[in-house]
């Protein structure tokens, strides 16, 4: 019986929740919503789905060390080093020889590893109904999030009028997928009803992708062959030549724009479970109780004259905020950021003023 | 021929420039202007005009252990710790009788702790200009400061038409003290060129005083009936004793309140040095150096988007603002403070919710 595996997708430089996250601990290694760190809660809710020999990570060089102490019961070589980021396209062209190695027949899962679910049994289902149409139907499952909001920050995917059914579920045909709209059009989309969110969920057989690639991206499959020749039948330290050389070489693409906008056999499953990517600071007030001012804090804080903020102070300290209304301050050992709550999304020019301190190394 | 003394008063409950100050470290304790604390510099100011060991401190329990840590070179029995806070009206009166003790026949200045002045040479002339009308003339002396805003923080002094001389300089005759005004009011005198700040700097004989003392607030004086005795004949433990009694049942009142406002023989001299109480975080921009922006780093800051700021970044910590203006930005060790430049006189407000938390004795 073909294999099933997950690629788990732990990207990040560590920007958007800075100064919590840092380049060598992005936001999948922080404990900032539920218990555990995100991805240590992504390992968790996919295990009874995939056993945890049959997970993989695809990371960077700067994580890997902090990824490796945060996944102790991960074998070692599960955990794969990208030479460098070019997005999903290259990443998921790398999972698929991956795994194709282990196994030819398989189906795998490519997920993030940074998002939040709380309706962890419907997730599971969901998951295993896409492996069971990938598997039976040879398509190319995305998984589909109905949006809550006219959200300008995620792709979306038009759901086409004809379905097909796998594991007990039915699955649209992807009609088109749709940049990051402007907000009249995300206004219309969530209005319209048969448009989903893109959130980077993905399910697939090895063969059915390559098939995919050779069809629609021919020169970023090409690019990874001796990597493919590498794990058939060369040494490690030949592995990491070839994968050296593929990235060398290889577009920066996601695997949207390099695939699946190309293949008629896209289908999409509209998500049962509950889901958010916690893009931002702001983003993470969703997940914590306000007092009768509507501030939300996390550890010893003190508003007074205030409304409106999210305050996440770190252990033994003390956040204290006078007269300031709807902001977000961070606190933790070393740094403190301070924001208006509206700016929550740029924190990455704060990030970017750092990179052009001398004294910035510490912060970064 | 009779001694020069100083009084310095070291009061203070460490709440205006919050975090940075604390209960057991006010804020003349706190390097925030010039080189070393508010206090050394006060020492330093004094110096060549009253030797140190002419030179007492007087202040409280909670404080005086980092005090006595602070001033070195100062005897031990020059630090004198006041049994409970009753404002300058008690403390002038212990003063005058421990400088009596020494000489019946000195004078000495009272200076608070925490100011910032950098004629030091004017200052110096002027304060000599004071004891000498004060050893001359037998009149209370308080040394006055031109206003440069319409200050609705500080008491006033009017000046009389008439005028004395001694050491080389003009003192004006005081028609009377005001309270804090209101803004209006402020305003007025600040047009009118007649109304000098009171800074608490006063210059005055043991006899003038004491004089003074007896004929306008004999209840007070009489309350340290026993600590003079004390101080005449007694041990170390009754005159702790002595103390201890007076400060129980006296009055909690101000020096101008008690006496100054009554006397018929007070004088000003207007200051010819720069002076500044630096009240609060807000005062403490008049220090420090603007940027392009108009915002005030100290420490390692970043300001991306923003105006007007003042930054204070403890040590090897760095504070980030984004899309911030006009507002105060304190880091320590194990505290941060946010609030708009305009609620920087309230800072106390803060330091009564933190009294309210179980936690708080660390920040306080």
């Amino acid at each position: 019986m073909p294999q099933q595996f997950v690629v788990i997708i732990a990207g990040g430089r560590g920007e958007r929740f800075w100064p919590l996250s840092r380049r060598a601990r992005p936001k999948h290694l922080l404990e900032v919503v539920g218990s555990g760190s995100l991805l240590e809660q992504t390992l968790r809710r996919v295990a009874p789905v995939v056993k945890l020999a049959n997970t993989v990570i695809i990371t960077s060089a700067e994580q890997a060390r902090a990824l490796r102490a945060a996944c102790p019961g991960l074998p070692k070589e599960n955990i794969v080093v990208e030479p460098a980021a070019r997005n999903t396209g290259p990443a998921v062209a790398l999972a698929a020889a991956l795994i194709a190695a282990r196994d030819p027949q398989a189906t795998f899962a490519v997920l993030p590893a940074d998002h939040v679910v709380r309706a962890v049994r419907a997730y599971r289902r969901d998951l295993k109904a896409a492996f069971a149409a990938a598997a039976t139907r040879k398509v190319l499952v995305t998984l589909g999030i109905r949006p809550t909001a006219p959200a300008t920050g995620f792709g979306y995917i038009r759901c086409g009028g004809r379905s097909i059914r796998a594991g007990g579920r039915s699955f649209a045909r992807i009609e088109r997928f749709v940049e990051k709209p402007p907000l009249a059009a995300a206004r219309r989309y969530l209005a319209d009803g048969s448009y989903l969110w893109n959130a980077g969920m993905f399910v697939w057989g090895v063969q059915s992708l390559a098939t995919a690639f050779q069809a629609h991206a021919p020169a970023l499959w090409d690019a990874f062959a001796p990597v493919r020749t590498a794990l058939a039948t060369g040494t490690p330290r030949q592995l990491k030549g070839a994968m050296r050389a593929a990235y060398a070489g290889v577009e920066r693409i996601s695997i949207d724009h390099a695939l699946l906008e190309k293949v008629s056999n896209g289908v999409v499953l509209p998500a049962s479970f509950d889901w958010d990517d916690v893009g931002s600071w702001a983003a993470l007030s969703r997940h914590m109780v306000a007092d009768a001012a509507d501030n939300r804090v996390s550890g010893e804080g003190v508003v007074v004259d205030g409304r409106g903020n999210l305050v996440i102070a770190s252990p033994g300290r003390v956040v204290a905020l006078l007269g300031v209304n709807d902001c977000v301050v961070v606190q933790t050992d070393d740094a403190t950021l301070v924001m208006p709550r509206a700016r929550a999304e740029q924190v990455r020019s704060v990030v970017q003023a750092l990179e052009r301190k001398p004294s910035r190394a510490r912060w970064l």
